[in-house]
């Protein structure tokens, strides 16, 4: 899937303010491959392809989840908000052949994150994040700091995410915890 | 080991400001059991006996816990605060001969907590926590909190606690994750 025909397929199946986020995701997915040496093209098909299914009722989205289970299924778990992420990847790969994996992972972890994350899955997951058009408190501190040291934002991103979801006593789903935890490690070795 | 010998002991091996901490835990520990229907006499001894090792060299602690492997044992990977705890059960254990394992395992998981945890674990937990001689902010926040509704406390301590330890960025022992997320759920359902 080349990125105009994925655009395309965005303005069509998305409601235009998510449109408009999803094509700064993958401008802001872009630029980061560009800068910290990734592949620029996927990055940007993914930032566009990442919220595809958003908008599926939650029925729809949790059936997809359980014809292609894996170890993102423990999403169904927790939060509904998680499941578009696992759910979109399955769709693309159903709908219109996507076969790269990375491409897949970087879909299904977009939300969460996860140990171990590709330079792909931590663009993605930054660039969801960062998007210009997102305002948020906080959302500048990462900004800054996705323009030094790509990890240290991620990190940041995962710190805001876990604090902000203790602050509403939600429950944190545990791969995002995962990944907070191995980076911390990281940056400490 | 009754709570004489045991604050005899305590008295003996640990400095003052510690050895008077211990006392406040038993003493709150077994109000928080006579409330809440636990066996005041064993939470007065949990919280007693609880910090025993604490001043014991990181050396000792490790091969105490090394010598005795259990599903405590991943600790040492995580921050040499959390080794106190297991090692102490372990030393009471195999000095004294105490072998009630619902109060080694308050003990073991005093400075952590884990999914379903007993009544007494909570209770130590929690007394660790809000004995009077603690002076933190957001203790009194949890000592109401104790007064009204066990599983709260414990809840609101877990989420303090973490995200304490996410504002200086330091790792999450998982199970202290698993206990927040484990009353999360309970309090939802």
């Amino acid at each position: 899937m080349k990125i105009d025909e994925a655009k395309k397929t965005i303005k069509e199946i998305l409601p235009e303010k998510r449109y408009i986020h999803s094509v700064g995701v993958s401008q802001t997915a872009g630029e980061l491959a560009k800068k910290y040496g990734g592949d620029e093209e996927k990055a940007r098909l993914a930032g566009m392809l990442h919220d595809i299914v958003k908008y599926f009722s939650d029925d729809e989205l949790k059936s997809m989840i359980l014809r292609k289970p894996g170890t993102w299924s423990d999403c169904l778990k927790y939060s509904d908000k998680l499941w578009h992420a696992p759910a979109g990847a399955i769709y693309v790969q159903e709908q219109y052949g996507v076969n790269d994996s990375d491409l897949l992972n970087a879909m299904i972890y977009h939300t969460t994150g996860r140990k171990q994350m590709t330079l792909l899955e931590k663009i993605i997951f930054l660039a969801d994040y960062i998007e210009p058009n997102r305002d948020f408190p906080g959302v500048d501190e990462v900004r800054e700091a996705a323009k030094q040291d790509l990890d240290h934002a991620v990190l940041l991103e995962l710190q805001k995410t876990i604090t902000h979801l203790l602050s509403k006593q939600q429950s944190v789903y545990p791969k995002t915890f995962e990944a907070y935890n191995d980076l911390v490690q990281e940056q400490i070795n």
